[in-house]
């Protein structure tokens, strides 16, 4: 059996939108910019898309900047609303537990005369929001306060965010890669600047992503060029990939409901059985505040890279902290957030699921894990003795 | 009949590109930082691109980045490149004839202390190399020179360029997103350290591109994130359109000459009878020295726009100028720079040729556009009456 439960890293496309896709990609190939028939019909599927977009998060269609991926997009909103906006100050306040891209963009601008502050979570991975009202002050030009953690799960409180960070006078970014599409996002309800969207996270193609701008703001662009885009992002249209993210989005929109609440009882039967038979494995991450597709389950004496190269011999896919970082097999940042030890935060899993699981799969999952499990920590010195 | 001469603004994906890359819609969806067998296959897959792109260029696999865009490519070698190496000065030289995204990248330094300045081209569209030489001096820092012109199809002296910049200690990029795959370029021999290229320019998918940096050499990132593409370029990488990027590669690599030789035949026929036959039509660019898809004709007395609606009513679908500043509707720089006037860079056309032309469309034009041209001429009150 093949269990894949990564879809936070990667995603297959919808097959109703690769078949919106095809057409762009051998019939109507003109460039959105040309002045003629089949130009105007990519000028149109683009403007298509932008409207399904919009409508997935109640937002103007103007309002949408494609870009390539949801990391161009924070670059975008947090470097580009930074710099546009540094006459209202230096200081940029983020969380602890935002994806690593986040994290590295804020870090950049740090070499650029800005300062970055890091808002605290507790114990469940929720920020502290009254650490929060304390780091931005008058002179923060911008805060990054993601919608969900892809990783921990974590639901954050946005909302409360976004007026703590206008009644200061800055601006508020929030990255909804692993949010959206997985619960509602009102735009206007939020209260919301610039919203970071992914295209892959909702069954759309890689390569494609989105910025939300609230009306009225402007960003400085990152990419230069021939001034596509409202002249805030530039290069010739992705014109099959913005099809298929629009399409993605329509899908999602109609599917949400149902799909998440199917996921939710699968992922609640894997918590529950993996933490009820596995001793000394526990759920991290806040229990119900949480994406109805995610389980992050933490596994004492183990390593993780050895537990998820044992589980893929046996046809299981997952997580180990984000798919961005796994490559340098350091602890989840997200993990030492709150407040796990280095050797804690190192044996965690992380399952993601997505529109290929089903019951089925618990159960291999359930035949395979707990002797892996058992065999690992049987192999390690650190291990107490009854669990070996 | 449906003839589409525009293919330098947009092209067809090649059905065996596709092909190559729909598993990775579908089936193959991992992320290729993820730790397990899934995105083992994702990262396979998006090194068999860079190396097959290599093949293409003469360079080794590790000095391909992958990008969305020839646009992001660009930016990533001249602001990227500049920034990096700005200790050795604040002088950039690029040229009168560069493609807008080019131009605006370079005026976009010029906001950081970097001074610009384009280097003039005689009336056929080629660089003057001795302007040159006096323009780079020891404060520059890059150059820009691309390889051919999309628009004017004029081929560049570019190993001339390189060496003259080279002498002066400063770097090189060209910009070959119009030349790829119409000429054989070796980043070897022209000694070349920055490379901008283009996928879709190639019957690869839209959404995709790559800088080729020579070894040994950096840039400051433009997109930051979680570090891949060795840290020059973040975000999750667009595996379906990276694969196809890199079979596109292969495909031109053995069918280029074939196809090159094909179209230039049909090319030549094209400029032959509409010279010919239309009075005060002008081919522009160099005669000789120019890409074999490209044709770009200028009509006295006429305005492109009217003309290219026109023939769009006949199912001719063409461009004028630069694609991505068509909707500006301004005289192309490019035309400009040969030294015409206002007026007389208004009425042209820009036929560039790709796989789905052939010799039937060169009489359906002909059948056409004479008639267009005299009917429209015959209402401009400046045209000469025997031209009426």
């Amino acid at each position: 059996m093949k269990v894949y439960m990564d879809y936070a890293s990667g995603s297959n496309v919808d097959p109703r939108v690769i078949k919106e896709m095809l057409p762009f990609f051998n019939e109507h190939v003109g460039n959105p910019s040309s002045f003629h028939s089949e130009g105007f019909k990519a000028l149109k599927a683009i403007n298509k898309a932008r409207e399904q977009i919009a409508a997935l998060i109640n937002s103007e269609p103007s309002e949408i900047i494609f870009t390539s991926s949801a990391t161009e997009a924070s670059n975008l909103a947090i470097i580009g609303g930074a710099i546009r906006y540094k006459n209202k100050g230096n200081r940029i306040v983020t969380t602890a537990i935002e994806h690593i891209s986040t994290i590295n963009i804020c870090k950049e601008l740090t070499k650029q005369n800005f300062e970055m502050f890091q808002c605290p979570v507790d114990s469940s991975g929720i920020i502290m929001l009254d650490k929060f009202e304390e780091l931005v002050n008058e002179k923060t030009v911008i805060t990054s306060v993601m919608v969900a953690n892809g990783e921990i799960g974590t639901i954050q409180p946005v909302k409360e965010a976004s007026e703590i960070a206008h009644k200061k006078g800055s601006y508020i970014h929030s990255d909804a890669t692993a949010a959206l599409g997985k619960m509602e996002i009102d735009v206007k309800d939020l209260n919301i600047d610039f919203l970071t969207l992914s295209s892959n996270d909702i069954y759309g193609p890689k390569g494609v992503g989105a910025l939300y701008i609230k009306k009225g703001l402007r960003v400085r662009p990152i990419i230069i060029g021939g001034g596509q885009e409202q002249g805030l992002r530039s290069g010739t249209e992705n014109t099959p990939g913005i099809v298929g993210f629009g399409a993605a989005a329509e899908i999602i929109k109609k599917d949400m409901f149902k799909e998440t609440t199917r996921l939710e009882k699968i992922r609640d039967e894997l918590i529950e059985r993996i933490t009820s038979t596995i001793p000394e494995s526990y759920l991290s991450g806040h229990p119900l505040k949480r994406l109805s597709n995610n389980a992050n389950i933490r596994f004492n004496y183990i390593e993780g890279e050895a537990l998820i190269l044992s589980l893929d011999q046996e046809g299981i896919q997952l997580g180990t902290g984000s798919a961005c970082a796994a490559k340098t097999l350091e602890p989840s940042h997200c993990l030492l957030a709150l407040g796990l030890k280095h050797e804690e935060a190192h044996g965690s899993l992380v399952f993601t699921l997505g529109k290929g699981n089903n019951n089925e799969q618990v159960d291999y999952i359930m035949a395979k894990l707990p002797a892996i499990v058992k065999k690992l920590r049987a192999m390690s010195p650190i291990t107490p003795e009854e669990l070996k």
